[in-house]
């Protein structure tokens, strides 16, 4: 089965205009601060300014990359004071020279405006305690999202396995899996190739998040594949995509997968569009 | 190797008595708030009291197992105002009439005065970012510190196995393991055995924190025991003791193992008075 995102997309709209609607928050603003300079950032942000404009918000886009840490920090409690900015984001990675004071950059935003739950406050709310705490920073709010649609996310006993690299992503998601009951198997760039390979062995779902295109291949299910779980069992999760001269990649080599597990995301058509409608969506829980 | 706890409090205890004496803090005052009344409760608080007038503090122990959430709240917020409180603690569990207010209660102790790191802020500090975050709630810290002591500590490329429960301890636990580089197996009580037997099979580091007598025992190791990680390779820790009438116990069935793996922390004498001292010592972090 393709896991396919636009209904989800569709889904989780949906719900975020009715919410934004009853509330009679159409026009209030939304504040992205974007503080690289990197293409793909600037395609996130006018992905996220696009979608604000979809569900009735204004996106006001502060841009930061050549700005001072002081002036910087001015600029996101001005945001914090002003009532008529009811959220606040801001566009991972940072420049260079804010790198070292990241946390502290987050750590800025009123938690009562960070829609993303980038910030200590959310980020400690969603991972330490229970699942009433349903507020998820968005990136791996995603993954919920697309397994909650397709019914596969009763979790208690099953063993997923999570391939990572970042913070951002990784670590989050390891919480949430754990909090969901499922037995949970954390690999990262360090992890042995043997273990790696008893690991994909042993678990249901597989969630990859290394940016390095097409990890998760067809190598990895030689190492006696269909001891444990096999193919045909498996739930692939794609938490990236980038894309060279052939097209748009993941981590998970779609052409090997795509007919042999029980389901799988599609890259592209999952993560980008997403990760923005998780992002928005959480307007509802915050 | 016997991992004796001994050595390592008493190093945690001169460095505190050090940073405490360095800087004029002999004499300030730790609130400890306990909120039920149970004897193990009553145990630890009596531990963590005495602990304090050693390194010369005083614990102000703040009995609340039978008031209303707004007089205990009250009685937080004047901790949190009242400069002659440097630290605040939660004796958990809380009572009954408190458990859905846990993480309110929590939360509400002012982050520079939370010395245990249960509040949000401070787990989402401790757990999100790298490791320049060096301050962690003092359960899974206890851990960390008997690691450094015999120069355990270096996890990259290792694979550690978690055995978990509760909040409190499995889950900071993973993270702090993730953001040491460690390929990270967490197994609950809805791990199948024989997921769980592979993974013990997989791992050179076990952490057991389950409240379970001997989950970790000579049957783990009957199946393909060898194979991968064998005993004489294994550190085991445990996060947890109990008795009865046979006398004190752990997680792991340290009669089995003591003599056949590379390293195991005693049951009792490191888990009490470890993590007592981990407390007092994340003094010198906040």
């Amino acid at each position: 089965m393709l896991l396919l995102g636009k209904p989800v997309v569709k889904k989780l709209k949906e719900e975020t205009i009715e919410y934004i609607e009853k509330n009679n928050l159409s026009g209030s603003k939304v504040a992205i601060f974007l503080l690289n300079g990197t293409k793909a950032s600037e395609v996130y942000v006018k992905m996220k300014a696009k979608y604000a404009l979809n569900i009735w918000l204004i996106a006001d886009i502060h841009f930061g990359k050549d700005r001072e840490l002081p002036e910087l920090l001015e600029a996101i409690d001005r945001c914090n004071e002003d009532p008529t900015y009811v959220w606040i984001m801001v566009q991972l990675p940072v420049a260079q020279q804010f790198k070292e004071h990241q946390m502290m950059i987050l750590d800025r935003i009123d938690p009562c405006k960070d829609i993303d739950g980038l910030g200590s406050v959310r980020f400690g709310q969603a991972g330490y305690w229970s699942l009433d705490q349903d507020f998820l920073s968005a990136t791996y709010r995603s993954a919920m999202h697309i397994l909650d649609y397709y019914s596969l996310w009763e979790l208690k006993g099953k063993v997923c396995l999570v391939v990572w690299k970042s913070n951002l992503i990784g670590k989050p998601l390891l919480l949430w899996l754990a909090k969901r009951g499922a037995t949970v198997l954390s690999a990262n760039s360090k992890t042995p190739r043997w273990v790696l390979e008893q690991l994909y062995s042993l678990a249901e779902y597989v969630f990859s998040a290394t940016w390095v295109k097409h990890l998760i291949n067809n190598d990895l299910t030689l190492y006696e594949w269909d001891k444990y779980v096999s193919l045909e069992k498996k739930i692939m999760i794609d938490i990236w995509w980038g894309s060279d001269e052939n097209g748009a990649y993941g981590d998970i080599d779609g052409s090997y997968f795509e007919e042999k597990v029980k389901a799988i995301t599609p890259v592209p058509g999952w993560v980008g569009p997403g990760t923005v409608a998780s992002i928005f969506h959480n307007i509802i829980s915050l």
